[in-house]
């Protein structure tokens, strides 16, 4: 690597970013423990979320998991009204899952749980650091996603 | 709330942090697949590790498990050679677990290769750009710990 880095600054990140990974984790778990959404269901419902209908391939993909394992999280979901399949318009063999209302109430509801939770972690980070931490952040997860 | 910050960079932060956890999650598993540890067992190993000797109890807390699951990871890691039990000096009843040469030498590599792809993810960030997200998750690790 051309860079001179400190390799102690990298450890300390490394070590920070992977305790906070496992503190965001928690703090979703305890979140969804009043709710009848899975933390499975809830990565599905984010991304339907965020990017709109999707293929069961498309979404397996994102999430990292094998077709058939989306295949039964989906079939759970649908029975629970959380999404529903929608036949493609144009070509009827394109199946797409969409969110109904009811996903959409509970994904939006554990989000403002989410950044109430993180408004209160950050109460004595100045209105500086906070930009700061955002535009750091988001440049980290942009690297990540490559 | 006190504090006017901006919602919109509250909710930013928000969505950066949740994605971040979910690659850093990813790419802990995709490192771990080379080896024969399992995630859960791994965060075991991260605990020992960092934390020294442990009774299962401490442990259960440490990674919000229940008692029973954690004995069970513990028995497969002991089975093996990743960690053993030891009764302590001073009171025979009390039985901690220990990190084994072969589970230290696991959980030593696998950081170093996590180190490793965070140094390239923070190629493009400046020297002063990686001093400050250090102090910035450091910051952000401790109030979530609380």
């Amino acid at each position: 690597m051309e860079k001179t880095i400190d390799e102690k600054v990298i450890a300390a990140i490394e070590k920070d970013l992977r305790y906070i990974a496992g503190l965001v984790k928690q703090k979703g778990r305890e979140i969804l423990s009043h709710y009848t959404v899975t933390p499975p269901q809830f990565v599905a419902l984010q991304w339907l979320s965020e990017e709109g209908d999707m293929t069961i391939g498309e979404l397996s993909t994102k999430m990292y998991l094998a077709f058939s394992t989306t295949t039964d999280l989906i079939d759970r979901m649908e029975k629970n009204n959380l999404v529903k399949r929608v036949k493609d318009e144009k070509d009827r063999r394109v199946v797409r899952i969409q969110l109904l209302k009811e996903g959409a109430r509970i994904i939006d509801e554990v989000i403002k749980k989410r950044q109430h939770y993180l408004h209160e972690i950050l109460q004595d980070f100045s209105d500086e650091e906070i930009i700061l931490l955002q535009n750091n952040l988001n440049k980290l997860h942009k690297n990540m996603k490559g």
